[in-house]
């Protein structure tokens, strides 16, 4: 960030945390002591440092908040405009916009404020006729034989971080007493009855959650996009019209409609990120091997994780718990952005997400890096590795299923399946290769105290209806994004609060191995 | 107004004519075409021209409004601040901030908007404990006889402009039935019982009006302060704790606190147009001698005049309309300010004065214009020869009741009358010639199609404990102010949307003799 803007940024973070201890002679002193001094809010105009400061001086503290986006515009060296977006603890939003200048010192003042504030927005819902098929396979109302309690006989059932919340289960998991579907028909056909859950779903009914449902899923998650051609298209009811992304498709689009509480997901190369940035939703996926893939339908090992989906920071950070095992959170000092990254998104997102990103490292009082050895040549190398093994393994392992099933796939899945058939060993030997390097070259990046920022996906959430080829346009560019933690092995948080417009998109923040719970403790922590 | 101005305040009324029209093609083109362009309220915060466009395209037209106060700050030639006050045909409303620049063609251009809308204000009441008899002598509870009615009569009564609107008559006005009290014990004893309402009382009841009640006055209405200290002072529903000035002083706090609709009043040297401005209401002196004076105590008849006070702009026209003569309303297409008088307000007030004056030439799209030909020197020669003729004609008109009455008065009124008494033919003479050249002077300042605008007072209401300092310094630099239009027979109409703080004051607009329909017409005019 270029030297003014950090001096600019203080004095703003001074004035953020002086509204919230209101300390007024502390905001007094950052208002321009001059008579043509404005602040403005819809009901009241007051013009002159000494209104401003006499009305300070005559109310109560403002309700506590969290910034949630800031935007900076330089309007020249000496004069800044920055709107700051903001969350109370009852989901009740606010805005302010203020001029800045610096004064003949050095030191920023604002000339011109103008805040607001609104209720908190409806939550999102599905329309009446919505159809549900395409979100849930077995619900708790429809499954023939019940759902799976918590591990914990009856009178020992411990209070947990889950108490009262519901999870939507992606059907990769084993549910004790349920099939496996797997998002295709022929694979559920042949799908025995588990015996026992599988860990992931054990770990959340452990943690007090219950079952609301098995929610569909992409083909063997082997897509980005949420759309089924045998169950239908999930809607996504945080931006209606569009999809959901995917393969965490179903339970991202339960979550996101108020149907369940935690989405239980997989994350290969982005299938708990992608859905999150599109939905709004807190996506995290684990550290590899951190989170035991008992009971869970794989589709590339080397990569699989598991992952949650929450609409809230306290649903995330309750299943983050229940899921995760004992880590050392580090503060978080530096978080690296990589400008190579940034261009691969689409202008607006690039804007919104740095605008979410600049409240985090206010918040978080971490400074903000810009890591330049990155290039996009790298990023396609890397790219290219990660799919040749991606395809590779998922063939590894699901080659004589997808082999001895022709025509029971989407032709897309399958294609990409039987592409993994090709691959030499050679080939995969050479892509092991760059991938350990680049491997290398990432975690080097995220040092203790490090994350690294970059967006969730290079767009919001297509439209259901749009073409194939901007389809494919945004799931190659989006791909280029979510494999690095992938193909890294560490842990990633999406965070929704950056937006295009009124549509999600996510702030993607990557840790280093195992440190899962710091992203968490980063994005959810303080006092709201 | 300077030039850079001019072009950016014709793109900003551009902007708020293309909102009110939903011309969205026009609010595009007036926003910059950047994915760096903001808007935000306290919901949403869109960013990127696309996005807002968007919005823009998508949501119905927004709620008529009136622009209350236009607030500019240069930051440099390139690049400036508005901010926009209005209000909405419910009473609620908005402010919008924008950072405007201008483009390499010259063109200006919003980068940042932030907009806000809140709920009507609730209505200034006075505390439960309030002494109303500092506010009425009688009211139609209390009084003996039954106050006057419509003159038409019973079955022939029409429907009148201020049909259910009440009336707080200041007891300087004869009504049939009841005595005059005129603010002094002395003056009430010796009065007789009035066998014919005032001229004025008679218009307002033909108009539809009832009266509430007879509300006290300073004593004769020889003061601006809006004490009595024989009935106390009354209560500023508007600014709690502050004066409500005078000597309509017991109408204009029936009226601002929701007592009655319509003050009848009077105004000599500013006595409608100083409550007006403390109280937050709209005031109208008359043109002298356009509404004919029958039934009302004088003070000084060369500069009397009968005046209305009201809470709405609506309220105002009903009155002006029941009042007035039949008059050329005369579109403005100027309004001329003087410098030294804005410089007899507080810095704050001018500031409060600049930015309603301003939203009003937008209105009424009039150019500002500044006029130096009158400085400080004149100004200070009109008032002491209008001082000297209103004392001078104050003893003739009242020197044998006050020296027959001796103590009967408050010391400060007291002693105003008797110094009429000590000014000699000669020094009277000699008034009443400079302000003969004064009057010339000012009627050519507002040709047809020209209003004057000044602050109507030279502060807010000073606190009811102020020191007699404060009053007395506040007093002498609204008095240079208010004399002007008193001593050239001029309309003047006090507009209650500047504030200082959260505290009304007034801007006055004078306009040529017989203009007090264009000067109603201009201010309420329109479709809010």
């Amino acid at each position: 960030m270029p030297a003014p803007h950090t001096q600019l940024l203080r004095a703003f973070w001074r004035y953020e945390q002086a509204l919230m201890t209101n300390d007024v002679v502390a905001l007094d002193d950052l208002f321009a002591d001059s008579p043509a001094t404005i602040r403005s809010d819809g009901g009241t105009t007051l013009v002159g440092h000494e209104q401003i400061a006499a009305f300070r001086a005559g109310r109560p503290p403002v309700a506590a908040r969290r910034l949630t986006r800031v935007h900076v515009r330089e309007v020249d060296p000496a004069t800044a405009v920055i709107v700051a977006e903001s969350v109370r603890a009852d989901g009740g939003t606010g805005a302010q916009t203020q001029l800045w200048s610096r004064g003949l010192l050095g030191a920023w003042q604002v000339n011109t404020a103008h805040v607001s504030l609104a209720p908190a927005p409806a939550a999102p819902r599905l329309p009446d006729d919505a159809d549900l098929t395409s979100i849930w396979r077995v619900t708790v109302d429809d499954a023939a034989t019940p759902f799976p309690k918590s591990p914990f006989p009856e009178p020992l059932v411990p209070v947990g971080p889950l108490n009262g919340l519901t999870v939507a289960v992606k059907d990769l998991f084993a549910v004790a007493g349920q099939q496996v579907g797997a998002g295709n028909p022929a694979w559920l056909a042949a799908a025995p009855v588990e015996a026992t859950s599988a860990w992931a779903v054990t770990a959340l009914l452990a943690g007090g959650a219950r079952i609301a449902g098995i929610a569909q899923t992409d083909e063997l998650a082997f897509s980005l996009a949420g759309t089924n051609i045998h169950y239908g298209t999930p809607p996504n009811a945080a931006a209606p019209g569009t999809i959901t992304g995917g393969s965490t498709s179903g339970p991202a689009a339960a979550v996101a409609a108020g149907l369940a509480d935690v989405a239980l997901g997989t994350d290969t190369a982005g299938s708990v990120r992608v859905p999150a940035s599109y939905c709004g939703l807190y996506g995290l996926r684990t550290t590899h091997d951190a989170v035991p893939r008992g009971g869970l339908v794989p589709l590339a090992p080397s990569f699989d994780t598991v992952g949650v989906l929450t609409r809230t920071a306290g649903h995330l950070a309750a299943a983050a718990d229940a899921l995760l095992p004992a880590q050392d959170v580090v503060p978080v000092t530096r978080i690296a952005v990589v400008p190579a990254l940034m261009d691969l998104a689409e202008p607006a997102v690039q804007k919104a997400v740095e605008a979410a990103l600049l409240a985090l490292a206010l918040r978080s009082e971490a400074t903000v890096e810009t890591v330049t050895e990155i290039g996009p040549g790298a990023l396609e190398a890397w790219f290219t590795a990660f799919r040749t093994v991606q395809q590779a393994e998922g063939w590894a392992v699901h080659g004589a299923f997808v082999a001895s099933h022709p025509g029971a796939f989407e032709p897309a899945v399958e294609a990409r399946f039987h592409a993994g058939a090709q691959i030499t060993a050679a080939e995969h030997e050479a892509a092991s290769a760059v991938l350990e390097q680049a491997r290398a070259t990432l975690r080097a990046l995220v040092p203790p105290g490090t994350v690294l920022a970059l967006p969730s996906t290079s767009s919001p959430a297509p439209r259901v209806d749009a073409g194939a080829v901007e389809i494919d346009f945004t799931r190659a560019a989006t791909l280029r994004l979510t494999c690095l933690a992938s193909l890294a092995g560490l842990p990633a948080l999406s965070v929704p609060t950056p937006r295009v417009g009124t549509a999600p998109v996510g702030l993607c923040l990557v840790g280093g191995p195992g440190q899962d719970r710091t992203l968490v403790e980063l994005v959810t922590g303080g006092s709201l």
